[in-house]
């Protein structure tokens, strides 16, 4: 039988530590194929690379582990992957690991996640895989039994279609466990840091904290993540609103429709 | 009482023919203040620039509509007004109009639907609106009277905490009606078209088209766009898919948790 072969990519880039971690974690369990951009890429969410042509650039190849570079996006990288450079279609998509949590809210903005949610678009089980660890040269070490029960899960189970998983690993050598959670709403705040080019200009960088609405809910990923618990957040593609239909269907539609 | 303070960004630029279409759809119903960005920036979903530096610059400021460009992508448009440009917290915030829909799961990766899943995080009533006519020089008189129905609802009954609009109008002079519609599921084909480089090395730009999984839903947002009908779809930010708790609680989570 074939081995299981396991896309990669994150947002981090190609020579990122966590992304090193992951194929180090998960390379006994298949075949890894990673396209990761070819420099940081953080905050990219969902875009993809509309005005700018997009260059692969092959890093490394050996027996079970294959490394591309891409000029593009983390969402490019995944599109890349499937129809350009992958030999077949992957049995699992992973995005990290990511050297910062994208729990809440964030996963919104989250390059890491984008790579679990294109990969959910072309129904493949997918999972963004993040460590509350910022450094360069964090230790991951203590991730790799729950990446291999989560990978073990989804080569072996598969996950529902149109639903991915985004993960998110407390800052700590040792977990209290696992909890599945929901995604937490919050806001960031304090989000632009101003600052003046020698020409007397203004100019601003992103910045800020982020806050959720109630730390106090115990179903929130932030805050399982913030007690010591791996937080294990199941996303679906659909974002419609089904409980609006009513209301909207009875102020905004005519009723000849 | 004060007039309504109608916030708006977009993905096409601050020079798009639909942005100023949009701006004066809506300056009857409120003062509208604008901050757009300075040049194309479709596809960039939710990005936010977390590796460059931003910076604003007032267009034009003249009694109800004040505009200003940004450096940034659509979303650092909208964190930059309610954090540094407008005078007070705006009444509804609008993303368009597009030049293009952004049915289906192309609201992921859409600009224009950054700026409504934004300020719906920041818990103002939000849309997101786009045009099937792509043309630089489209005529988007057909959509007055429905834009001017939408954003007197937000304006007079708000939208649900959590939840905001994404409204896809076809590119027709005449529409049937408004449908309330989820969002579609479907993907793309042939994303990349291959060139050579002088230098002979190969290139790729994103491109292909998209196609629904089910065509004949016609639940959907496409269903209803291309059948003649405004689509509103009402997206929430809250994208945990809590029908999975139960399996992966059963399989993922140990008992001792």
């Amino acid at each position: 039988m074939a081995r299981p072969l396991i896309l990669i990519s994150n947002d981090d880039g190609v020579q990122a530590k966590g992304l090193y971690a992951l194929i180090d974690m998960v390379r006994d369990l298949g075949d890894v194929f990673v396209v990761a951009p070819d420099g940081a890429r953080s905050g990219m969410s969902m875009a993809i690379s509309a005005h700018t042509p997009v260059r692969n650039k092959l890093i490394k190849k050996e027996e079970g582990v294959t490394i591309w570079s891409c000029s593009g996006t983390p969402d490019d990288c995944v599109k890349m992957a499937f129809e350009v450079l992958l030999p077949r279609r992957p049995d699992i998509v992973l995005g990290g690991i990511n050297h910062g949590n994208n729990c809440a809210i964030n996963a919104h903005y989250s390059g890491t996640m984008s790579v679990a949610i294109e990969g959910c678009i072309k129904k493949v089980p997918s999972a963004a895989i993040s460590s509350g660890y910022l450094s360069p040269d964090a230790n991951f070490d203590a991730m790799r039994p729950v990446v291999q029960k989560i990978v073990n899960h989804m080569l072996t189970k598969g996950l529902p279609e149109g639903v991915c998983l985004n993960v998110n690993t407390p800052p700590r050598d040792e977990f209290k466990g696992i909890k599945i959670q929901k995604m937490g709403m919050g806001d960031w705040h304090d989000e632009w840091q101003e600052s003046t080019h020698p020409h007397n200009w203004k100019y601003y960088w992103i910045a800020g904290y982020y806050a959720p609405f109630d730390p106090n809910d115990e179903t929130t990923d932030t805050w399982a993540y913030e007690n010591g618990y791996v937080a294990i957040t199941p996303l679906q593609l659909d974002m419609t609103a089904y409980s609006a239909f009513k209301d909207l269907r009875e102020l905004m539609v005519d009723n000849d429709n």
